[in-house]
């Protein structure tokens, strides 16, 4: 399984995502889930999926592909996140199309969401979530986060704490409270948490990978643990 | 939807159950979920259900009319909580085996979750999780709770709090919190609220209905929403 959370704030974009992939509970793996296509000062993408393991790599190396071929559209050449989201949402249609030709599909879901999100010079950051049909919605100001994988864990503290205006430090706070809630509950989720942020107009992904024994992390789960069994023994 | 919890305790145990039915978004209903088998003195039962609600009622109303006939084995004359859950599975399977005769079952789930707690003289409090398919697992002390229906968005903090050690009281209060998170992150889950508790050896039942305007769960509500911000901006 897999958890990632992107969100489309004032100030910019937050991105976050585990790294753990499994097929039943004990054929575990870690695979990165965020794939960066980053032109400084000109355009920032960031890509999340969670999904078939076959169909997200091959829609990765799909893209990677094009980008050698500078006369076919790719994501260093579209003018807009919009045109990105088309290209990815016909890409994995056509990845789709042909694992549903092969002679073994019995019961095999070969679907694949992602989150997309980035600025492009010209336009505002974008954020969108491309479903396993290829087509796609776009976050507003009034719905400032997406989530794809195991959601529903997580989902409580965002529905508290995030909306258009919070800052991105307060984000990525909260970001890292919902993947602690969502790593407790699943086994199929799991460290390290790939995190990336990005402000507006700055066109430079701030990156880093935050391990099991990360210490600000394992600050932020001690002291909302302890805080929360605190919080619940002072209500009457 | 539906969100449904029990615990057994040390102390004894604890059931809660929305109220909310739907088909759709736009078929929405209110429907007790919770039902008592109840001789004062001799043995207290709970059953709370999750599932397809013909088969729910179905289930419910077979175990009822078993009541009326004395020499069959109902659930004031079954001799342990084992054969109270081995009577429900059954009355569970004879019900989904007559509506999959029908004629137009197509798509249509006609799965039951019971979670079944109670304690009839001569045993101690139990617990069980009976499943569509009529088998059934038991709560121990180290698993002392079970849900069924829209079970994740409340979770994290049962998780965090509940263990077989927990009171009454305070595992109320977890539980009434546990159906805050759930109603706040999915419309289909709503209130009132069943409640009832059990406290080993009593054989009287406690319970009670709590209304969206219920004093205590307003109170409750918000000291902890207004405490989950305070302690996330504490937080560094």
């Amino acid at each position: 399984m897999t958890y990632c959370v992107a969100m489309r704030l004032r100030e910019g974009l937050v991105f976050s995502a585990d790294t753990r992939t499994n097929a039943g509970v004990d054929h575990l793996a870690t695979f990165r889930k965020m794939h960066v296509f980053e032109r400084r000062g000109e355009r920032s993408i960031v890509l999340l999926t969670s999904g078939n393991l076959a169909t997200s790599q091959c829609v990765i190396s799909h893209l990677c592909e094009r980008i050698q071929h500078e006369d076919q559209m790719n994501l260093y050449t579209v003018g807009s996140m919009f045109g990105a989201a088309q290209l990815i949402g016909d890409t994995i249609n056509e990845v789709i199309a042909r694992s549903e030709l092969g002679q073994q599909t019995g019961g095999v879901d070969f679907g694949l969401n992602v989150l997309l999100g980035g600025q492009i010079a010209g336009e505002r950051p974008r954020l969108f979530h491309i479903y396993p049909q290829g087509n796609f919605i776009e976050a507003t100001e009034d719905t400032s986060y997406f989530q794809i994988g195991e959601v529903k864990y997580g989902k409580p503290i965002l529905d508290r704490i995030i909306n258009y205006e919070t800052t991105i430090n307060q984000a990525s706070k909260c970001t890292l409270i919902s993947f602690d809630s969502t790593i407790r509950s699943n086994l199929s989720v799991g460290m390290p948490i790939d995190f990336a942020t990005y402000r507006e107009d700055s066109f430079e992904l701030h990156i880093e990978r935050i391990a099991e024994n990360d210490e600000y992390f394992q600050s932020l789960r001690q002291g909302w643990g302890s805080g929360l069994r605190k919080l619940f023994e002072q209500l009457p």
